[in-house]
């Protein structure tokens, strides 16, 4: 604490990301990167760009990267926001869009930094809790509001929204702006982007840090109506001219191109991710239905999540435990090879019986 | 215009960057890019990190690039913040220390980002005008205030001021933060670097931009008191985790270390400004006393600064020109290569001439 810091900053509750251990010791399951790299064409787009002209600023509009996400998506460039990590595009969105006199709502167990941006900005919140199956129930949302946020599919439960249930929400909150963080969508559900010429009030933001296997880049972006986008540019001007790097640039445009490699890394994720879930159900656990590239599992009867988080540790697996309540029962689990998620149920099954005979 | 955005949105006028023609067509000499590419084990330093290894996180705590910081001006790494170029780093210092009760202060002539960050986050300001030589006159900011802040050299005056001043200004200002920033200091001026320890009311702000030859890059970083630093670490922690990513904590680390090439290079712009600057008098033009990589220079009597502007580019040569009060007069001219400089002067004589004989 310092008498320089301004208010704001002492009343700051910070959020914590996931650890990064500077070592490889471990199998790596707690922050949701992908297990397989960027393909070779986005790796030498980044090297290619990595050369003498880095003297020179990057383009602040950073155009080539719109254009290759409003081809991806067959949008105007004009829907198109982009930003360092979706984590900033986030943070613009709710000083442009979010920061209003009515509360913005989110669920109860969501991504957690949306109530450090809240704090950051001075933006009033509430809190609507899940169902009791860790689903987003649209008809609470029904209510007077300055926004509303929420992951799709969630995190950490992974449980998916269908496009039906969330125009139904659109159509019944048409004075206030509907963000859909889609971090995981490419794992198994359905984009709110084919939407976003019909509401004027839906923005849709994505990360290439997951499904594009680009995490150590920093690249996110947002699509939505041209409006909701030059809000988001008038913030980010008053912020910072050139948030992306000239080779981040390059990697992303390679990446938002290379769809053959894309599509396969997803659908490898995927198969591993429904295995693992077979696995974990086996040993007893109850998984929710995932559509990202983790599954959210609660340990059989009598076994306690914090406890196996630790043991994994020491076992150089590392998965995410939250001690927040409703969750505390539940570990994370990032989807990682198939040899990975082999390791990780081995271990599970040598805690889960070493527990039992103790 | 969009009823979804925040009041804080419509109220925004964003800070406007010199252009960034995409082809090559145009001598820039507008936003102050170093002429000289970064060294072979800079570019080779961020090839080797774009590899399979950016599909994990970047390290949030940039640690290595903290240190190489830390070992270059021989502080903890405590003391060290680092962002996504020098304007998220003074974004940040906005938030953290600068957002007070009084009015922060600034020079009425300065870098025009921030007022800009005034708005955004809500902070009061006064600007505190400079001489009629375009000095920084310190005894004009022993008033009540929740800060200071103010560009050393300045920009786009060029004109630096002393430690000793900038002692004097810390002694009479205990009670608030004093933020230096020094984006152009490697170019002849001295760093307020070496009174952190002494002042705990201090902030210096870098970049690698422009004496590093990083600007695509976009990495900055601030050096102060730990508890500063700590303050900007909550704000930074509120807002994106990883602000840098892998292949620029590794380019930035390298930069740090290669020190010969960084003061060779510096050198030779200092040696092309003095040039330049006597070249630019035999033209006639008044200009201010350089300690950056830019030249602010006022036409002879009778010639307009916006129309060589206009005219220089249609000779494929940018320049930088303010339409602001005081500084309508004058082009900020950055210092490129002997060459490019060499193309200026003939370029600035012809339209002189032209001028003179139409």
């Amino acid at each position: 604490m310092s008498k320089f810091w301004s208010q704001r900053t002492l009343e700051l509750d910070p959020y914590t990301p996931g650890e990064q251990p500077k070592d490889n010791q471990y199998i790596k399951l707690n922050t949701n990167e992908n297990p397989y790299p960027p393909s070779q064409k986005v790796q030498q787009a980044i090297i290619d760009a990595s050369n003498d002209q880095l003297r020179l600023y990057s383009d602040p509009n950073s155009t080539d990267l719109k254009q290759s996400i409003a081809d991806y998506y067959h949008v105007d460039t004009k829907q198109v926001f982009v930003g360092n990590g979706s984590d900033e595009v986030l943070a613009h969105a709710f000083v442009a869009l979010l920061k209003q006199d009515d509360p913005l709502l989110f669920p109860d167990i969501s991504y957690s930094f949306y109530p450090v941006y809240c704090q950051l900005f001075g933006i009033q919140s509430q809190k609507i809790p899940l169902d009791k199956d860790f689903s987003i129930q649209i008809s609470n949302y029904a209510i007077k509001n300055g926004g509303i946020i929420f992951p799709n599919p969630n995190a950490p439960t992974g449980k998916a929204l269908g496009l039906n249930s969330i125009e139904k929400m659109l159509d019944h909150n048409k004075d206030s702006v509907v963000v859909i963080d889609e971090a995981y969508v490419d794992f198994g559900a359905e984009s709110a982007i084919a939407l976003v010429d019909q509401y004027p009030n839906l923005l849709v933001i994505q990360t290439l840090s997951k499904s594009r296997s680009l995490a150590g880049l920093r690249v996110g972006f947002a699509v939505g109506h041209a409006d909701l986008i030059e809000g988001l540019e008038r913030v980010k001007n008053s912020f910072n001219s050139y948030p992306l790097a000239t080779n981040a640039i390059a990697g992303a445009v390679a990446s938002m191109q290379d769809t053959e490699a894309f599509e396969e890394n997803c659908q490898k994720i995927i198969n591993t991710r429904e295995y693992t879930q077979i696995a974990l159900k086996k040993l007893g656990f109850q998984t929710l239905d995932s559509r990202a590239n983790f599954i959210f599992a609660k340990p059989p009867q009598g076994y306690s999540a914090e406890s196996l988080y630790l043991n994994l540790k020491k076992k150089n697996i590392l998965v995410r435990y939250f001690k927040i309540a409703r969750i505390n029962q539940f570990l994370r689990i990032t989807i990682g090879t198939d040899q990975e998620m082999d390791h990780l149920i081995e271990a599970l099954g040598e805690l889960l019986n070493k527990t039992i005979s103790s």
